[in-house]
């Protein structure tokens, strides 16, 4: 069982690096094995404790994503690193349960028509899969830390504009259905700063003494303008990716996730200790662009 | 003339261009004359308003800025848009007052080391350089608005971090030297969000009703993040270049301006107009990525 809070200390920003999942989402050429072990190797000694390296879908449909196992066991023998992964249905939910991944994701959509894009379905069929995706986790071995990550929680590529309302409708769904922690992702990479602070410290209110987890995208440069407004309400759970890979492939037009580097900077101009050491994961960003030449897809 | 209020209005947000400039700076490849023409015209089209175009000096060192006169005649014959030019010694002041430039503007540095690497002289002399170039404008036929720059304002890469003091110090000097503008310069892109919002509040604190301006660098990826902190405080005049060109030749390590789109996407979300079209910019910046491919130095 991975403990809330050994995920998630209180004195830290706790910086997960999803390159491995967001990053691997949309590019053509997927890295060798080696490389993976070598990225988390290096992530490591620069002081990366949390890797999100996929998601839990069937294989031939994302091939990419056939080796989550292997990699969940690496980060396992790392001391005191956190493996994640996504779960989008049932299935996917079994799978990683099976595994000793520290933390499980499940996605939850802010608009009924990214919902069924991105799973083929409803917002409140998606609750339900949380809901037994808990029940799942607590008759698990391992019980890892359960997050939902509301998707296009700050505007949506493919629909109407989104309700404040209907994000922390969601929440409020999410937690009385059992998850541990809330992330809000800007999965269309709309929002500004001021929205972001305004929603950070809603879903604080809503939260409590529990964290809740933002994960930005930079598709207008502005991710990291909203971390900070973030960070400045109090958020110390933030996603980037490695170099900027990332993106999901049911937001047209959307980029990349924020730069993990840059991130751990900006915590660094704001006296937050991250433990990550950004000028020598600058280094490590040199994988990406030796084996990822497709990653910019706009 | 150019009044200061017919260049800076009140009523929004007024974000200088440039590319022409800063871009220029550390390109071997120089765009055209008729790609420059077409650069202005499209951003023109794209509601920018105000460009800086260059740099005068001697064409045998920087022949990329042999062309300013003609940049400058340019600008003029579009409506309400205004040009700035740079002026590092006084054959360069002369010459820039003998066109009909909207804005001239002189450098000075924070910090010795990098006011000898840039112009080769210490920093009293600058002042007195800024101090002689405001008594050439009142005497000028045309006389431009006059802006003092302060590089290395946040940080610099060629000494010892930077005494805040010494920057508020060096905006008390240029103001009462005659200029009408301040600017605060990220020139090594070390800045942070929370150090620019108080630089920025004493900054507006020394200038009162006078509007002053801040030129962030990307360097570690918090230019947008810092420029959301100053216009927090109030800053209306910021720096950015077309698709990320620009980087100071004596900061060693520094990346380019701010993406001037996004800079634009960023005051959007926070109500704040500017005249601009970022959707329409992302379209001009092809012109960067195909006569300059040598823009990224680093």
């Amino acid at each position: 069982m991975t403990e809330l809070r050994a995920l998630y200390p209180n004195d830290r920003a706790m910086l997960r690096e999803v390159g491995l999942r967001d990053g691997r989402q949309l590019v053509k050429t997927f890295p060798s094995m080696a490389t993976k072990l070598e990225w988390i190797k290096r992530e490591y000694t620069a002081g990366v404790r949390h890797c999100e390296i996929g998601s839990f879908l069937p294989a031939p449909r994302m091939p990419q994503f056939a080796d989550e196992r292997e990699l969940i066991a690496k980060v396992r023998k790392l001391e005191e690193a956190f493996s994640s992964a996504l779960a989008l249905n049932e299935h996917g939910a079994a799978d990683v349960l099976d595994t000793k991944v520290d933390e499980i994701v499940c996605v939850v959509s802010a608009t009924e028509e990214h919902s069924h894009a991105n799973t083929r379905r409803s917002r409140s069929a998606a609750v339900e899969l949380v809901r037994k995706t808990a029940a799942f986790r607590d008759a698990s071995v391992h019980k890892p830390v359960f997050m939902a990550g509301i998707a296009m929680a700050f505007g949506c590529s493919v629909s109407e504009p989104v309700a404040q309302s209907a994000v922390l409708q969601r929440t409020e769904q999410c937690l009385t259905a059992g998850v541990d922690v809330v992330g809000v992702a800007d999965t269309a990479g709309f929002a500004g700063p001021n929205q972001v602070a305004e929603l950070s410290r809603k879903i604080q209110g809503i939260c409590g003494a529990r964290p809740y987890n933002i994960h930005p995208h930079d598709t207008r440069g502005l991710g990291l303008a909203n971390s900070s407004a973030t960070l400045d309400i109090g958020a110390r759970i933030i996603d980037g990716a490695l170099g900027d890979l990332g993106g999901c492939p049911f937001a047209p037009g959307a980029s990349g996730s924020i730069v993990f580097e840059d991130l751990i900077f900006l915590c660094e101009t704001k006296g937050i200790p991250t433990g990550g050491d950004g000028e020598t994961l600058t280094g490590v960003r040199i994988i990406t662009k030796k084996e990822m030449p497709d990653k910019h897809f706009y």
